[in-house]
């Protein structure tokens, strides 16, 4: 089993959190993305998007954390990462694309890039408009989170989802967005608990190989 | 069962041919994104991402189309909108999700606004942002497609699937933008053939109630 991704990658971080909650083996592979490696063609192969990551079971290449990850639930069912029931699945898929399509899509590098590149935003420019939607996101995730979380320790019910293999990453692009976390106390609440977990820690970008020093790009 | 939706929401969109598709009884409940009423406590408290669509089922409120469609193929499962087998499934996810995560929430009415009044884009420069992520997201889901189309009827294998309830309002979308759509062929050959389903077909923006004199925003 191989993750093709990169170390700040959220999709990436996404992955390495479920593949070590269910204590799958997996060996990682790098793509720069920094240096454009994602657009070239041994890449775009396996990945027409150009984007990552790219989960491959040898047999198997997926793209798109939410296909990898409910691939990974079906092959890989322990420790269940999705609730059962239809209400609960629903309620629980609406936190997960919160995060999937509300806030990530407009914060990925290639979009950032573009506005560079295309509106001239600067390194505050591009801090705002993070800022912008992950906290339009963040404001609805809250809100669903007093709802669904049993005790501030989960995002939804009272164990780990997938929900919360999504937030983690999406609070670590927040702080290098230098977003302010202060109006949302469930999300800090359950961000720092899933911290103590040995499983979602190992994932954090700084611990992967490819990690440079600390930078910004 | 209330659909609350905009006749130009292309998550609304897909929800109609789900629920048309699905032979489900609906009633349609329309929120005027080009007056904001979507920022508004009534539908706020319903969704708070304040966007459409909101699936209200009488003692539930579903956002988020993936969710809202989920939830239906688990409660409705006639006919089946998604393919069954782990593979196949991921496979098929991997397309619904370049839609869902890569392409609309870039081109989102939100998005197209805050781009207009923080980044003064015009008309032409909204269509060039629309293209570039719609075109490029276009690229991939085409070759998906000439992997997993059966013969250029469906998106996915040989029968409707939500990749196609996915697929024809960001097709619209494309025209409404100017996408130029010739290097789509199996897309355009898809999008052709589900036009002459009466299911799909009946859920088109202009034959909602809330459509009015055809207009740009």
């Amino acid at each position: 089993m191989k993750l093709i991704g990169y170390y700040r990658s959220s999709a990436s971080y996404r992955i390495r959190i479920v593949l070590n909650v269910k204590g799958i083996e997996w060996e990682y592979v790098t793509v720069r993305l920094d240096k454009g490696e994602q657009l070239e063609s041994a890449h775009s192969r396996l990945n027409p998007m150009k984007l990552v990551p790219v989960l491959d079971t040898g047999n198997l290449q997926l793209a798109q954390s939410v296909a990898i990850a409910e691939y990974l639930e079906s092959t890989y069912p322990e420790p269940p990462l999705i609730p059962t029931g239809a209400i609960a699945q629903a309620q629980f898929r609406d936190m997960v694309q919160i995060i999937s399509s509300d806030i990530q899509p407009l914060t990925n590098l290639r979009v950032l890039k573009h506005l560079r590149a295309n509106y001239a935003l600067d390194g505050e420019g591009v801090d705002r408009w993070c800022q912008t939607w992950i906290g339009r996101g963040f404001e609805a995730f809250e809100q669903r989170a007093v709802q669904h979380s049993a005790d501030g320790q989960y995002s939804f019910g009272n164990s780990l989802t997938l929900a919360d293999a999504w937030l983690v990453p999406q609070v670590y692009n927040a702080d290098r967005f230098g977003l302010d976390m202060q109006p949302y106390p469930t999300i800090n609440s359950v961000f720092r608990h899933l911290q103590t977990i040995e499983a979602v820690a190992s994932a954090h970008p700084a611990l992967q190989p490819d990690a440079p020093v600390p930078s910004r790009d």
